[in-house]
């Protein structure tokens, strides 16, 4: 990954290294900031609506003005990723509370936003997403809001490395006995019977649109999904296990706490998850792309 | 209160238009820093050395590498206030996990932090102390490690804008039906036989240094202090409300949900708290100090 050279600082295009910050802006002091990552394939974005529609409840959530229409959202995303010729990788975009001249928890009336996006080059399908990743189980230790997509993320920082300290990529996080989601994704079971399995929507997890996007599948690929939410215990004795989010889209877990899923290797469920996604790409992606697991 | 001019950002005194930090730093992307709020009084720090045993503690818990010894924070507060000429007021210490070319929730190995100061002159007793505030109940909605004082703070930035909304001036943030602490300071109720109810240390709350320094007033003051757990009713009953913060310092809370404390105004044994903590300081302060209260 990749950090491109041009990015967004309210309203301009600059340098990275040119790029600033007050260290009174409210998104360094308090978290008071909300973000997105949408994903871009053949120069395209992939569900873009759905990330900007989402920014824009977070923004009303943590009571930022929203600066721009959505039309304002998707032209600076276009033109970050032009300027950079950005055609497969990321966009990370920012809306904090901005910077006033005192540190005030409730802050003014009206905020006046700081908007910071930039683009990262890198391959989408990268090596977790062909040959899976490990997960551990660790308690969730978020706060309450989760369907807000805020920069509190200090939580998940820490089960990063918590869950690389026991060797593993990510974590499942548990909380009241069931599994909420994954340290920054969704997370999915499938059954012996071949069921699908994620948690229903709630203030307790993010309305993933990498999940949404594979809600959609429901049909293409004769899925059953259920939603509801399921116990580490489920998740241990499940056939197939799988993560859904915009920087890894569909990642198969294939060991949760060191012992192997079904396997030990992307299950058939999951590789037919993955390659619907792909070939369902925000629709803008060739329905021929190269995304051929079946050899699996 | 104002900003003083001069503030420390990674061991240079600069202006403070001048201080300027990465939108890639990990306290700008996921809180990931620790901060603390520390008092001036007649040019001296009340409790110094609480606020960096405090300070340790959380960037042990966040993985953050300590940069300074405890003299040494403790030089970079004094040179702050001394270039300033600050001797009322309130020092802000922010260290974050620094800033790196790429977005990754684990992070390096190692962090190299970035540590941010500034100096804000302003009167300690202010109007809060002197007349009482106003507080209503909101839900606590923060994650789960409060004894660490982290920027995790967007779920108190928008608890104190909602108490704004109804009219008051701060919150007490209930959870389980117990009341844990207020928007940014703990929280005690005095009974009608003058008993003192502050809620026992854990994960659940933090661990406040002038929380200590009401404490060390037991003797002094011949105060009976338990610390436990109390619920909403009792604090609606309660003779008396009061919070503590370094900030704010012992403010008396005479109205709860818009219905008066008491008789609606600060109560004897608040008064007595708010006299022998000016007056103790951080065992800095003249004992002749000019907070006298007792005219209520």
């Amino acid at each position: 990954m990749t950090i491109c050279q041009l990015v967004h600082l309210n309203g301009a295009l600059l340098p990275l290294m040119q790029a600033h910050v007050s260290p009174l802006d409210r998104g360094f002091l308090f978290a008071h900031a909300a973000y997105e990552v949408t994903a871009v394939y053949g120069g395209r974005f992939v569900d873009l609506e759905g990330h900007i529609a989402r920014l824009q409840r977070t923004l009303a959530g943590i009571s930022i003005p929203d600066p721009h229409s959505a039309e304002g959202w998707a032209s600076l995303h276009r033109e970050l990723i032009a300027h950079n010729d950005l055609v497969e990788g990321l966009v990370y975009l920012q809306v904090t509370g901005g910077a006033y001249d005192a540190r005030d928890f409730a802050g003014p009336q009206a905020f006046v936003p700081t908007v910071f996006a930039y683009a990262d080059a890198r391959p989408l399908i990268g090596a977790g997403a062909r040959e899976g990743i490990a997960a551990v189980f660790l308690e969730d230790m978020r706060w309450k809001r989760r369907d807000m997509k805020t920069t509190q993320l200090l939580s998940q920082a820490l089960a990063y490395r918590a869950a690389r300290g026991h060797g593993a990529d990510t974590a499942l996080m548990v909380e009241d006995g069931f599994v909420t989601e994954a340290a920054s994704a969704n997370a999915w079971i499938v059954t012996g019977e071949g069921e699908i399995i994620t948690r229903d929507l709630s203030p307790a997890i993010l309305s993933g649109i990498t999940r949404a996007g594979v809600m959609k599948l429901r049909e293409a690929g004769g899925f059953t999904i259920t939603e509801r939410a399921f116990t580490p215990e489920e998740a241990v004795n499940a056939a197939e296990v799988f993560t859904s989010s915009a920087g890894a889209m569909v990642a198969p877990v294939v060991t949760l706490d060191g012992r192997p899923v079904g396997e030990g290797r992307p299950g058939p469920v999951t590789r037919r998850v993955q390659r619907l996604y792909y070939e369902a790409m925000g629709a803008d992606v060739p329905v021929a792309a190269p995304f051929v697991f079946d050899r699996d």
